[in-house]
């Protein structure tokens, strides 16, 4: 075995132990940093970024043989880079003839081939950072983050599942068993794992990499050939996964149809007609609630995996750390100008006001300490930038304006463009927070995606915590926040989110954020309500992937 | 730890790694013997089993206030037992209110509870056989082992996965990450296992208990409530099995609402309206295609696990026990009169004849064998009832007479009613065999359930190989069976059912049936053709019915 190759089981084998404890682990490191990935890799991640535009992508796969794209970079120019339109019929085809040699050389093979595509991937972080912040909006670091490393763990945590419950089966079993008196039945039993068949994976605009992952390689590492069909403003970072990947299966022997990219634009979307294929049989979604359950409905060849909207909330019953607890949350609603699907949105707070360290603080001055914090944090433009990001979707903007409208006087901190120090013409704003009373559910009871949050006057922390659960019942919801320095309370809150299936965090004041979910460790959604059928990673989401197919033969006496 | 729970929690144990060996494993003495299960057992459970009859059956759960039943004994006489109409809403929301304190005692508790359970019915078998026998029609060992040890084996192998599965993931971490030079992230975070929700258990006629329980000990070990749903025509073993598991719920300090009986008529059924509710979240169902693609397509509020019909193909190519192997197949064609989803229907036989230890063997002389073969089994009308067993249903009587009719000529094998001895009245018709040309797809290329089978001339093998696995993609299969001394025709067939993912048995000639599915060795059904969607009991069948809610809190430095 070569060393390269010892490194590489190693580390799935690390990885799949991982999963056992759930501690801290990661592969690929987190820090943009030349001394981990090379003096000079930023600067040549950037060059390669910019080598791809305003020019055509090239994939060797079944193209109509027309051109697509039209992405614009949030930061303030198009991208102009046109990616070869799908021939759906051809790419269906293609993908299941490379099926047979895929399923056929085995988990241990498959797992090897996924790890060398995410080592290649690893390799191009840089590159694909540049490609997912002029795509999402992100600032670098994030887009370095979410869209690179951060990804790629979880891409290793869906491989370690597969790998570990796919070798729960053995490859062949004795069996014997007495049938007589004198007589013993001797069977040599072999079992073949067996994909399910041709998946489609659709990615967002907003983590394009990073809600992906998973899915992709918990369906190549289970043997399925895929379709990756990006969301249409968000392209290149996943036609990239998909260049990498087709090479990485071509040095490796193997049909590079095993991945394909299926691009399509806004105006003529392609992934109902490809959803409803008898072809598809594993389809994974991240976007909005509307198609998400439409493909929920729509696909009953196919086992649907989803991640849809939902409305997060944060409970503040008390606090022993008032001011880390503000400038947490300041934070958490400040990252990516709230365009995470883990973005607190509705932060109740008791009418009457909060014990902290600090002594009692009324209702108003909870708000307005969280107004100064977010003020505070955003106050260098510079460093503003870097944690706003860019609004992704101009949807957005006339989404903040609306809800400031509509609030009127009840606007606590009204959202402001920001020009960007480098990009002028980039898309930056700060966070839109609004008053409203536990009772306006008219208002806040709706996902208001974006940076858009309300603080919201409960008459008591029973009734946050009921209303908390009411949003996750009725409109799902992916994280929850409690602050108490009560245990009666924080028990209160967790039996809540329990009963309506939300991951709950509790009295964060430090530099971890609700928002933030650590492949390995925390599960991403959980499936048990109406924000997401599916959670990154638990055995659900990757058991359904493949059976096993099963030979028996006598043996002689 | 008292010696019984010493002895249960090693079952247990011992199941989980059974699962991961695949050997032979089997918790539950399959011999109906009174030396295993007591002097006296069986003359006990009959008794017990008569006790039922003519009476109403108790259940105190909700209920509309009306009694409903029409069962038939197939050996000729009513059963003229009463069970307690259901009140669906009432039965919701009992179910429901009991999730908490069943999802909340933990994993190992519901473990325990589930093997009691088990364990219970086991000392019933007795009782379960004849009240498998009177509503299936099987003869009384196949009553007894199918409805009682090995349907018990099933649940134990649903438990023990569930149970392993769940374990994955630990009650409890400790996360730690440097998060700055000095600052190093302590969390303590907490798993739970949530159940996906109200679960609802749809059973068949033919095997009531061997193809319920798996669903059934897989939800309740992952925390569902479960409302079981008896084919109109086979209620009494699953009202039993409900009954049972409630009282050992009861008896453990738990709501016995946790498993409820839905019984329902023939002219009224219930299955739709129920399966459609909202807070059903999984649905198990073994039956027909129509209403198992029903299910699958009309309810995607649950995850839907199928057992549907299809067409099982035997490929004859060659033999070095011509004896044997039609012994083997007369067997399989006659056990339980053809009533299994795994008798094979489809007898494919080169026209130019086969190889065999006995000479060159034409056509006409194999399914003439063949015939012989069928009539020296079911010689002795004593031994050829218990073989046999009865006709569940008058439909298939109709059947077998329209498709003799249909064959005029070639018929092989007419199929005849036999005078059971004990039971004048009872509805025992021996096998019918038909002759066909590869060519006469229209006449066996779908299902006949029941004693009818076609022995078809193909072209070559690799024509009979070829119409085999057609019969698998388009009709759905279970079982596949092929006879070869040729490696390579092995080959072939064994690649040809992995394409279509049909379970192959080899050169079946002592005594084990194709038709024969070992708990913890054999996987029943592959979830990968139209015949099912889901396999007994592979993790796709487990996995899906909990995810895992976390919480995590920071832990001081």
């Amino acid at each position: 075995m070569e060393e390269r190759d010892r490194n590489a089981s190693d580390l799935l084998e690390r990885a799949i132990a991982a999963l056992r404890t759930r501690g801290h682990f990661s592969a690929f490191p987190e820090l943009p940093s030349g001394k981990i990935y090379g003096e000079g890799a930023r600067e040549e991640g950037q060059r390669a970024f910019e080598a791809h535009l305003e020019r055509p992508f090239r994939l060797d796969q079944p193209t109509s043989g027309a051109w697509l794209g039209g992405e614009e970079s949030p930061y303030g120019f198009p991208l102009g880079i046109r990616y070869p339109a799908p021939d759906p019929d051809g790419m269906i085809k293609a993908a299941l003839s490379a099926l047979p040699r895929w399923r056929d050389c085995g988990v241990e093979r498959r797992a090897e081939v996924c790890l060398d595509i995410l080592e290649r991937l690893n390799r191009r972080s840089f590159e694909l950072a540049y490609a997912v912040m002029h795509t999402t909006g992100q600032g670098f670091v994030m887009a370095f983050q979410a869209g690179g490393p951060h990804a790629q763990d979880r891409g290793l945590e869906a491989l370690a599942c597969a790998v570990d419950l796919m070798r729960r089966t053995p490859a062949r079993a004795l069996w014997e068993k007495r049938v007589g008196r004198d007589e013993v039945a001797r069977f040599d039993k072999r079992y073949r794992i067996a994909p399910r068949g041709l998946a489609l994976v659709i990615g967002c605009s907003t983590f394009p990499t990073w809600n992906s992952y998973p899915a992709l390689f918990a369906d190549l590492a289970t043997g399925n050939p895929v379709l990756v069909k990006p969301h249409p403003r968000a392209v290149l970072p996943l036609a990239l996964t998909v260049q990498i990947a087709r090479q990485a299966l071509d040095d490796a022997g193997f049909d590079p149809n095993l991945v394909q990219l299926v691009v399509d634009s806004e105006g003529e979307p392609i992934a109902k007609s490809l959803a409803t294929r008898p072809e598809v049989r594993l389809i994974d979604f991240t976007g909005s609630s509307a198609f998400g359950n439409w493909l929920e409905q729509h696909c009953p060849q196919a086992a649907v995996f989803t991640e849809k909207s939902g409305v997060n909330s944060v409970v503040v019953d008390s606090t022993d750390d008032f001011r880390g607890m503000v400038r947490n949350l300041a934070f958490s609603l400040s990252l990516y100008a709230g365009q995470m699907c883990t973005t607190p949105q509705n932060i109740f707070v008791p009418a009457s006001g909060i014990a902290t360290d600090q002594g009692h603080k009324g209702f108003e001055e909870v708000a307005g300490a969280l107004v100064e914090a977010v003020d505070r944090l955003l106050a260098d433009p510079k460093r503003a930038v870097e944690v706003l990001g860019c609004i992704q979707n101009p949807a957005t903007v006339e989404r903040i304006d609306r809800v400031a409208r509509a609030a009127g006087s009840a606007v606590l901190r009204p959202s402001a463009p920001l020009v960007h120090p480098e990009h002028p013409k980039a898309r930056v704003h700060t966070p839109l927070l609004v008053q409203a009373e536990s009772g306006e559910e008219e208002l806040y009871l709706q996902e208001l995606f974006g940076p858009i949050a309300f603080v919201i006057e409960a008459d008591s922390t029973a009734d946050a915590i009921a209303r908390a659960a009411k949003a996750a019942r009725e409109k799902g919801a992916i994280t929850a926040s409690v602050y108490s320095t009560r245990e009666e309370v924080l028990a209160d809150m967790e039996r809540a989110m329990l009963e309506c299936g939300v991951a709950l965090s509790e009295n964060l004041t430090g530099g971890v954020y609700v928002n933030q979910s650590a492949a390995f460790s925390d599960f991403h959604a959980t499936g048990l309500n109406p924000a997401a059928n599916a959670s990154l990673v638990d055995e659900a989401f990757v058991a359904p992937r493949f059976h096993v197919v099963q030979l028996r033969r006598p043996l002689g006496g």
